[in-house]
């Protein structure tokens, strides 16, 4: 792709989000603490509450929306004039599953940016008040490559209380920082016991806890069945969650 | 670099890893499933029945087992025409941090391939029985480089019960079988209850189930503290995972 077509390309990208109010990219910096759970409870907990809300699945190397949602064979995007995203339980939905299917996808660095770019210039989003990027895992390409993008994008940063994971979190918010990008808040997912220790450690970052999760054994078995995803405690805590959320965004982070 | 000097580096890698009887690389679809606990725990296990064991962190963006195994600041690698790994616990280990400290490493995907080939070819590890390669999560560059790279390296498949987790474990043994990668097998970790449903799927995809590890509430206080760790539930399973791994390297996968 030559330079040129890439510059009208990211263009594009600014005018398909030019009506869309907040752009908030969940992110984590380990994988497996749960993101897409979040991204997918927060976006139907928005939606209940009768904002427009889109959800974007951009964790291309391991996507997991499509599975919480039972997105299946149901929908399919609707080609015109760019990409129209289905509506999934009210929500308008956007997969890279949709055209890669069960295949794995091993892009590399610069297909990966190019596959991204291509997903997000050719996606109409219409009017949305929140646009939910679920992010891959990490400081990765794409995670560059969204900050780059999407100037507008505000974090929401998962972790579990695990060493390991705010490890890689303290990591992720150094780098945001850096880059000026605004960060919104912390949700701590997965708790087994009460402690403050992210709690404290966010207070220390400088960022907003928004607040904590229990460990909730029964969420893997209302994965795919959005029904009964919503009368998990799980959901019952990231409404709650997305109701600090909306007071964060209308009083500053 | 030129791709001469590139070249040069990557005859030098196998140069390096030439008397390493065995490469196993501890690889997972997901983040977050356990796999930086597993490669440290079959590392020290291993080490502890007699054998001679490298630990090579190469999960650059998150790297992980300098918490596990506590590595701090009382070793450092010594420069000797290239770069010796200093013994942790029994174990030869080498890591990014060593170079990065905490900083972030928002390596983009051609710098990423740039830093894993410069580590791989500056390490010496001399004589070891086992090279035990903790992988970065996914179907990333990494994985891809590695792949080419350590042509020798045989994968062992860290998933948790959760189908999101399963799902990319499926797209990385796809890929691995595509690109003629051999597979020893798969380790379950973190069950929550009596299930086939792994063991079921790894028989469908053709590979070996080596063994399930109960989810351990206690694995995150013993993180940093190697003793309490080989005192852990989870240690005395992935004992019991070594030593199926052993009969599985003797007999064939």
């Amino acid at each position: 792709m030559s330079n040129e077509l890439k510059d009208v390309r990211l263009s594009v990208i600014d005018e398909r989000i030019k009506n869309v109010k907040n752009v908030i990219a969940v992110s984590s910096g380990k994988g497996g603490v749960g993101k897409s759970l979040v991204a997918s409870a927060l976006s139907l907990s928005l939606a209940r509450r009768g904002y427009r809300v889109g959800l974007f699945d951009l964790d291309l190397t391991s996507p997991s929306t499509h599975i919480i949602l039972d997105v299946g064979e149901r929908s399919r995007p609707i080609e015109d004039k760019g990409i129209i995203p289905p509506k999934i339980h009210g929500i308008s939905y956007m997969s890279i599953t949709y055209y890669s299917g069960d295949r794995p996808t091993p892009l590399r660095g610069p297909d990966f940016s190019n596959a991204l770019i291509e997903l997000m210039a050719i996606t109409r989003w219409g009017d949305l008040d929140f646009l939910i990027l679920d992010m891959p895992p990490g400081i990765s390409d794409a995670t560059l490559d969204i900050i780059r993008l999407i100037k507008r994008s505000k974090f929401l940063i998962v972790t579990t209380p695990s060493k390991l994971a705010l490890e890689t979190v303290k990591k992720l918010i150094k780098l945001l920082s850096y880059l000026h990008v605004k960060i919104i808040g912390i949700v701590e997912n997965m708790k087994l016991r009460e402690s403050d220790f992210v709690k404290l450690n966010a207070n220390k970052l400088g960022v907003k806890y928004l607040g904590g999760i229990d460990f909730d054994e029964d969420l893997e078995d209302a994965l795919g069945d959005v029904e009964k995803f919503s009368k998990t405690e799980f959901f019952r805590r990231v409404e709650e969650i997305a109701g600090e959320l909306l007071r964060t965004l209308a009083f500053g982070a």
